[in-house]
């Protein structure tokens, strides 16, 4: 079995801190709504800085807590929900704030929105196992506030940015080590509409036509949650049943950090115990892709993680996927 | 090492054809100018479709190359230079033209601008030899001429629409069985800027001041050709020592259809003989993540690979990349 080694890991948010009770004046609601519609109080938006700035903080921090140098990485696969442009690749403008380093590696991105550190954690994961690379710096950073719209409580109050880096290792000398027991993922295609920004893209690319509506973040809550409800026990039973393991074996759970009730939802559908839920919402919103590793850095920086262990990243996305990895600490 | 089975592949051009003799007269020049700068006659282009039916199509087709069904698919990684959408990723959108099948897979998008075929096939050949995933479908698909500004003809004679589809396989009962001899990729993001959209992304997101020139795709010819030729050298010189290869081993190099001038740069600065090289631009044009893969499967169509052959795909693209495959026919 894979055993991959997470040699460091950092998490960052920018400066400026939003409270929910300004949204609530915004929107002209009564202080505290939006807190108790959403389970936010706080999330840190980027005034002037990029993505990949702040993507930059959290690698620098991640580097110190592995011991490593940038001239050390192999390779860099940003796992970010958005573009920072639409051409070249977040990982392009991650690296171009190493230049300093004079440290020239692949780049790439990997997009399965708000599961795309799922999907790159699995393409690391098989990287380290062939031998392809040794060490693999995963960053997801997310600056996605210009595409909320103001009219969308829902999603406009939800939104954070954050980001959060990984160097993942297969030597053994240094950091926390997991046996990569599994990974999954899968797309329920017939809900890829239910959660989506329609233009930007070549679809309605500057399409003068356009709805302005169409540039902004525009989910359907109750198709999503008919998704992950429709889904999820099948899928979870089929995974479980592979791996041999039952929900309750599971001690630590990082779900994708959707929205209060999101989480509370996924946790009932799962049966999964309040305690064994990492739940940072309420200090950082939903992050998009960066939700997932941020809240697993936080995991692991409480050292509550023992041998043996089990812990599973689990989380939803537009897509609409379903995504788990299932870990376990040696 | 590594084996890896191309179980089909197919290529698929909207029906549109753009004549070089159309945009002359667009941009007020004389006849015969646009193809004498650009070595390209004819490009197509999607008047109504989505580069996610352009994908469906090709898909199509290579499954019927493969005689295999959609629902003998494990995954799909879409690797293209352009999003269809800004969310979800194109792989769900792909996934959504195949609804009927009700076959639910993993969708995640690989993005390496040009050279996004490049890295997913490098990430299929991982999983196929972890034996993540047995059947892999990746495929690129472009309809980015919404992105094109008339008064840079540079770039916006270059670009057509276009799809390739790839099953790959770690079967190896039916279809074109290849050695997997090295993959390469390395980003010199000191010229990250030397290609790109500066907006669409979280980067300059709807910003009403911006420029709508900061929408366009803007590329600086001379600083991509300064960093291919400062690189590619040092780059080559590396692969080939590390697979104690020659170029003139290679049998067949099938290059990023850039431009014509482009390819003529490249075969000269590697020493490449000309009629070792799949050019086919002239007829296609360039099509940016899609070029590698189709013109391969123009090449994996003429039969003219033997057992024993050296494949080279190679190319630069936004980022600035160069990336590689070395493949061997078994």
């Amino acid at each position: 079995m894979n055993v991959i080694n997470i040699r460091g890991s950092a998490r960052a948010v920018p400066n400026k801190v939003k409270y929910s009770s300004e949204i609530d004046c915004e929107l002209g609601k009564e202080e505290g709504f939006v807190a108790k519609k959403t389970g936010i109080e706080t999330r840190y938006f980027n005034t002037d800085g990029t993505a990949a700035e702040l993507a930059a903080t959290a690698i620098r921090q991640a580097l110190i807590n592995a011991e490593m140098a940038y001239a050390d990485l192999d390779v860099i696969i940003a796992a970010s929900g958005t573009p920072q442009q639409i051409i070249p690749c977040n990982a392009s403008l991650i690296a171009e704030q190493f230049l300093a380093e004079k440290h020239n590696i692949p780049c790439f991105d990997v997009n399965a929105t708000c599961l795309s550190f799922i999907s790159a954690f699995e393409v690391a994961a098989a990287f380290l196992e062939t031998g392809k690379f040794k060490n693999i710096l995963v960053v997801s950073a997310e600056s996605g506030d210009g595409a909320l719209n103001k009219g969308h409580y829902e999603s406009y109050a939800l939104i954070g940015n954050a980001a959060a880096a990984y160097i993942l290792s297969n030597d053994s000398d240094r950091g926390q080590r997991f046996e990569v027991i599994d990974t999954k993922m899968c797309t329920y295609a017939e809900f890829s509409h239910a959660a989506e920004i329609r233009a930007g893209g070549s679809a309605l690319y500057l399409a003068e036509k356009t709805n302005k509506e169409d540039y902004y973040f525009d989910m359907n809550g109750i198709a999503l949650m008919k998704a992950m409800l429709k889904n999820m026990p099948d899928y979870m039973d089929d995974f479980l049943a592979k791996n041999n393991i039952k929900m309750q074996d599971v001690n630590h759970f990082v779900p994708h950090q959707a929205s209060g009730p999101g989480i509370n939802i996924l946790a009932k559908a799962l049966k999964i115990p309040k305690a064994r839920i990492v739940n940072i919402i309420r200090d950082y919103g939903n992050t998009i892709a960066a939700a997932i590793p941020f809240a697993f850095d936080y995991l692991l920086e409480q050292e509550s993680v023992a041998s043996g262990d089990y812990v599973m990243l689990i989380g939803t996305g537009a897509g609409v996927s379903i995504g788990t990895i299932l870990l376990r600490k040696v």
